[in-house]
């Protein structure tokens, strides 16, 4: 059997962006985009230029994207000619490589959502794919509603599918907008749809509103269609999109797909879904989904039970697929072995040679167990790991003590009678047997007590001058005020290394001290600085 | 056509208690298998009596049930009669309507995990079989790791199967063991098995490893099976079990199965199916996943403005079924890419009777674009919108100012050389001509602070009593600590209400303290506390 090339359209920075609570930056576009070209994604959706200032500033510029960076917009209004709408003339002056717009599919829409005719939709389609190309761009149309459109009126739903085909869209997607449709449904209507537009045009955008997205793009593809949109983690509006994450797994492990399909997903980059995935969240400040499909971190644990003897056995026979595959592991209560060779690797990443029966490995694999079941998350935070790592080992100096901190913010109003807010922090350094107290001010109580820290650190002042933070986030486990904080600080230096460190306490302040305090260490250890 | 019963089976307190971090109390068994019952579910699995002493004691004692409680355990050991086996006899003991038995149907798992003949296996299950109906008990058979089973040695599983049946077991349900397997094969091997035992005796119960556990539920229905074993929320070993959360409302809802099938879950017991799943996460003490299918918060949400016009046009073109026959309720986000409409929309959800001409709407959306510019997301933030729009109509009285706060936070040594973190607020709050001042420690800075503005708030302390913080997450936008901090706290009163509310300052104790002042004065408006 001849092997097909199955495509992969990711819309997270769009459609995911419609997700309630989701509100990316211009900097968390630009790498989550990244991520995604270096997963291997054929089609990057960045945003809809135009319609709010970030997408506008995101494709004001161009950037090297190793997949088809692609602008959303809408297709031409009624009553007007391409050349004439602005929103098409914002799409075409997009750095993109790829338009996808959305066209009506339901006579029901186009009649009361659009107010217009069936011939004006159809016209409104054929205009914009041919503006579209003639501006040198491969051009998608998503058919919104296709799914209901097709069951409402089925030569309608099919002459704006075979519009947009014949004027040389490269993708025709069918849409079900409001996510209900059920999988024999997609499967059958795809099928009717291949009949007319070959498969290797036409693509399948599914929603999660009947916890069905996965297997309804799945059943596109049995159906034919050759081309799937979604997100990473299932983001969308609503009850969110087709998620990728579990997608991705299925096609490239499961015969049935594996045995037909070639996607750009490379084995190698298979085993980084998991990290991308917790990337994600991480970057939208919220738990990974710890029971996702092949990258949640139970996906493949088992509670000790009836199956404990087979599993130690046998392990593959109650396993769907490897998780090694997927870059995941199986959790089974004696599992210390998988753990110190994860260590042992992580080590070596680092540079520190250690022989892998040295006791010291077991001590640390016990701490690390110890603090991550305080709320410490080492994957996240690779600088705090390697000062642990380094500790354990015995080969970090104590450059200096922090004796005591004091950190104030007080807001009032002042003698004009406006309202000011003032933040002081005072900490005291020992450096052998030097004492110092500095004192800065701050737009806020970390950043103060990062002022008043780095502002005289006697002979390390100059290894940490090129000392910059650049992001900072927090996390509340166990939800309220009341429970533990994890604050994560990204930091950055004159060569361009980028580094996260992490703190943990019941206290905010303190968690961002002791992220700051490994932040600088750091830094000092990894510029050689002397004890 | 005739109408077919088609029977749900609920395991949330069997397999739902083999998720990771999910520890059943027998209260908690207790309460949630009533609420089972009212919901109307037909079969409710409470445990594994014998296994351990929660689920002993369960099933130690009879309970009114109005479905049929099920005991779970394992078919007979090898080698060993029905009687002489102290499991069975310790099912059959229990205080159950029914007994559901797990049997190899894998020939490679009766050989390697077993460790017995294939003879042997079919013996066990029939013996099983005869033994509980001899009991008096209805008896089902889950035929363990069929599917794969199934692909591997077709004739041993169906051989399972049907000894099962021929011996009187009312239900042989299908397991997809390790998850793994897809619909479409699904749906092929229910077909075959339907040939050989009639479909209102067969049963499915998939796994969501490959997040298609509702898809392969449903196929199964579609190949004849007449029995759906799942849990609320999908809980489950792994990835999860079959979320019967998901799949009540599309077998209730959808014509596809509405037109063909009765279930026992009424039309008005759908209606409080997004109560029932809440309530199992409150005693899990985890959050409701907000993007549920059906029952989520936000599945009924639009971000779009594009779509929020015409959802207020037509709300039923864009809503796969009605909010309403699920309990749950339509919102229309409010956000920088949102529109009059959602505004409008938000508007007549809060209660606020505006003319949709008047200008203060356009105010209100203004306020709102300059304010999300500046960092705020109020779609995120419900509570904090809601005074903002009352605040632009100009109905929310001062009820109190703080004129001055002053928040420390102090580590040091102690005496005994502990390293200890001391944190102290001081808020000064004028209600009227009175002007009170107040002290608190917390142990945090936000804590402190919301516990010394909580302290006295005079005429107004009887009506947040019940107030209490749930969630507070943090975000830094544009990255930096010398970026803007942007505050999301969670509150919830004594009536179970929750309500978000959002502060933004470069400045975290700033952000902080303008989310506990909206948290705080969003009650005393929704208590109709006087001005």
């Amino acid at each position: 059997m001849s092997r097909e090339r199955l495509y992969l359209f990711d819309t997270t920075l769009r459609d995911g962006a419609q997700t309630n609570g989701v509100d990316f930056t211009l900097a968390d576009k630009v790498a989550i985009a990244a991520m995604l070209d270096d997963l291997g994604i054929d089609y990057v959706e960045g945003g809809y230029p135009g319609a709010n200032a970030t997408d506008t500033e995101l494709f004001a510029q161009s950037r090297p994207h190793k997949g088809k960076f692609t602008a959303f917009g809408m297709t031409r209004r009624p009553g007007r000619s391409a050349s004439n709408d602005p929103g098409i003339a914002a799409l075409i002056e997009a750095k993109a490589d790829a338009i996808c717009f959305v066209a009506k599919s339901w006579d029901y829409h186009v009649k009361v959502a659009l107010e217009t005719t069936l011939d004006e939709n159809l016209a409104s389609i054929r205009d914009t794919v041919k503006a579209a190309k003639a501006a040198g761009r491969e051009v998608l149309i998503d058919c919104e509603h296709f799914f209901d459109g097709y069951k409402a009126n089925p030569q309608f739903a099919l002459s704006c599918a075979k519009a947009a085909y014949e004027e040389g869209a490269r993708w025709v997607v069918l849409c079900d907008t409001n996510g209900g449709t059920l999988p024999h449904e997609v499967e059958k209507i795809v099928g009717e749809v291949v009949k007319v537009i070959p498969g290797d045009h036409v693509g399948i955008h599914a929603h999660n509103d009947t916890e069905q997205a996965v297997a309804n793009s799945l059943a596109a593809v049995r159906a034919g269609a050759r081309h799937i949109q979604g997100t990473l983690n299932g983001l969308g509006e609503r009850c969110g999109n087709a998620n990728l994450v579990s997608i991705i797994p299925t096609l490239k492990l499961k015969k049935e797909y594996a045995d037909k399909f070639d996607i750009g997903i490379s084995d190698e980059a298979l085993k980084s879904l998991g990290k991308v995935s917790r990337a994600l969240d991480e970057r939208l400040n919220r738990p990974s989904f710890r029971y996702a499909p092949y990258v949640g971190e139970n996906a493949f644990a088992t509670k000790a039970g009836i199956h404990a003897s087979a599993i130690m056995k046998e392990p593959e026979t109650y396993e769907h697929v490897s998780p090694d595959l997927v870059g995941n592991k199986r959790k089974v209560l004696v599992s210390d072995q998988a753990g110190k060779s994860n260590v042992l690797a992580e080590l070596d990443r680092i540079g520190l040679k250690v022989d892998k029966d040295d006791r010291r490995i077991g001590r640390l694999l016990e701490i690390v167990k110890e603090r991550e079941a305080l709320g410490y998350a080492y994957e996240a935070a690779d600088a705090s790991f390697e000062l642990l790592a380094r500790r354990t080992l015995g080969t970090v100096p104590n450059y200096f003590d922090v004796s005591q901190f004091d950190v104030n913010v007080e807001q009032r109003d002042n003698a004009l009678g406006q309202r000011v807010t003032v933040t002081m922090a005072v900490v005291k350094v020992k450096i052998g047997d030097e004492s110092m107290i500095s004192a800065a001010e701050g737009n806020g109580p970390v950043n103060a007590l990062d002022q008043a820290l780095r502002k005289d650190l006697g002979k390390y002042q100059d290894f940490i001058k090129g000392l910059k933070l650049t992001d900072f986030r927090v996390r509340i486990l166990n939800g309220g005020t009341e429970a533990v904080t994890r604050v994560l600080i990204e930091s950055e230096d004159e060569s361009g290394e980028h580094w996260t460190t992490i703190g943990v306490s019941p206290n905010i302040i303190d968690a961002s001290f002791q992220a700051l305090m490994d932040s600088i260490i750091y830094k000092l250890v990894k510029s050689g600085a002397p004890a």
